[in-house]
């Protein structure tokens, strides 16, 4: 490997080719016929996602000093294994109909069942596969990162914030469980979730994992551009995400229009717009907001209020804000000039990515 | 530690303390109090079990050669992380209410839901806690394994062994799925079925890691003793299971009186009664497996078939057979008295256990 992976595009393809060769590896021990269904819901799944948690984490090492070394894009790739992982379960708990415009894995699972005729419950089928394929990804995404290359003293290095970013994530997601349950708290309790489900796992620890690796110690600078440029991408991301979850269009988010209103998501847009909602409009967003049979009319009349509270503008000022005062963070790191315009021009795709 | 663990008692209560020590040391991560019905679900799951699998370890372990060091028992206690994690998956997956006679992990959170008067499906926010909780232990597993302060070089020889262990796991409960989406096969395909979801996992794997820790470097004799007798003894641990999951005593096993019957599971059991079955008695056999409303009657009319058919004697058989060959291979292998012994006593634990 020569490249450098300055263009993106470069690294994803790479990062491709790393996940592939990986799951080839592993077939021969799904080898049944009656497994290959598991093999062919991860392919498909594999080729959507944009890649970015392994841009973080190849960028990280990078700027922490690393030369081009082939282990570090199989390491970064293994995080798109935990990531299939999430989202399979995530789909599960959700109960969601669609992933990047196909059918979720349980779904795939259940019109399997439906298909070949088979007995009992098609939904519990659905379910208990994808349940199973995800647990295998988070096997697998460890496997990955264990197997990619790296010397062992840089893995050991990342190891505790390898285990911490899992466990965070698990941690995060029953955070986001409860906030649905609890029927939404602050624009603060809606905050604290979406840094420690989305936020921390999908930018600050890919980051500092990649920079662990290089630095194979931990350092105040290491820190420093952790929380000042990773995490405040990480929040500005997810800001993203709950304006794309209400306002992204179907053809690029995969998703139905306003899905995360059918939903009932309390995100951090939807705390904002009941803070700043007359009684009139909180009493439409209550009725409306978590309804399953939502229509296009209900989800326009929830749009129209989102914008009218201003909360629309006021989140895409805070990605704004959050995007500028990373990026000033970003300056003040001691990394190379490369490693600064990739990891900036990351946290621009990141912030204002359109699905 | 100055004791080899001889007596089998005194390995659980040193794998209990091991486990409750690592729970402590993630509880600071797993910090505020919405959080700590993970934490307290985690608590109540591991104080049953029979730690059968940690036992395999550390006598595969002390079998090939290991001596007395903690860290054995702190990688071999990492097993029973997993085990927890598959069988909180696994309960979501069947639909189970009950769990060593206390509620299942996902009905739990189901009753916290619905005691809090929370918003939305308690039972989806059941589930969705469960497949968290289950993932989170997955994590925990593979975390306590690794910082179990085994030597590097130990691990790395182990390492290919407990990726594979956690794939077979993973598939295999696939397998299971698919069996009861088929409705049953033949004898050969649930014995395939519960060697690669229970058998292997439970017995022959466990095992093989505490070898390859000690021995650090596969050798025919460690495949021989593996497949000898740790298959040997997985599968009639199986056996027994199938049968305890139709005759077991409920006060001793934590679920319902035939309990399997009403789930409809395909076991090795019932796939030798309908083989052995005439007619009317497979008619029968098809009429009330699997039915949710399966009353007492019904269960006792279903065993009747199992023992009139010769099934339930012919898995008694089986299970003696398998525990003697297994015995027979234990006696051939190159491991001290003290070693065979214990793994004897386990074999035995196994296979004629109540629970």
């Amino acid at each position: 490997m020569t490249t450098s992976f300055t263009r993106l595009d470069d690294l994803h393809t790479e990062v491709d080719h790393r996940l592939r060769a990986f799951v080839d590896r592993q077939r021969p021990l799904v080898g049944g016929p009656e497994l290959r269904p598991l093999l062919d819901a991860l392919d498909d799944f594999l080729s959507g996602g944009k890649r970015l948690r392994p841009g973080f984490c190849y960028w990280g090492w990078r700027a922490g000093g690393g030369g081009d070394d082939p282990a570090i894009v199989t390491a970064a790739a293994s995080l798109e294994l935990l990531q299939a992982s999430a989202l399979i379960h995530d789909d599960v708990m959700d109960a969601s109909d669609l992933r990047r415009g196909r059918p979720s894995v349980h779904r795939r699972f259940q019109a399997l069942h439906e298909e070949s005729g088979w007995q009992g419950s098609a939904a519990q089928f659905g379910e208990g596969a994808a349940v199973l394929l995800g647990s295998l990804l988070l096997v697998w995404s460890g496997e990955m990162w264990r197997t990619s290359g790296m010397p062992p003293e840089a893995l050991a290095a990342a190891e505790p914030v390898h285990d911490l970013m899992r466990t965070e994530l698990m941690c995060g997601q029953y955070l986001d469980l409860l906030e649905q349950a609890h029927g939404g708290g602050t624009f603060d309790s809606a905050l604290r979730v979406a840094l420690h489900k989305s936020g921390k796992y999908s930018v600050e620890q890919p980051l500092r994992l990649g920079l662990l690796l290089a630095v194979r110690r931990e350092e105040p600078w290491i820190d420093r551009v952790c929380v000042g440029y990773g995490q405040r991408v990480g929040i500005a991301f997810q800001l993203r995400d709950d304006v794309l979850g209400v306002f992204g269009d179907p053809a690029e988010t995969g998703k139905p229009a306003g899905d995360d209103l059918r939903e009932g998501k309390r995100t951090m847009l939807i705390a904002r717009t009941l803070s700043a909602a007359s009684p009139g409009q909180a009493d439409q967003v209550r009725r409306l907001l978590g309804d399953p049979a939502l229509d296009g009319e209900g989800v326009a009349r929830l749009r129209e209020i989102i914008e009218e509270t201003g909360a629309l503008a006021a989140s895409e000022e805070m990605i704004k804000r959050y995007l500028d005062d990373a990026l000033t963070a970003l300056e003040r790191a001691p990394i190379t000039a490369e490693a600064r315009e990739a990891l900036a021009g990351l946290a621009v795709a990141a912030t204002s990515r359109r699905s």
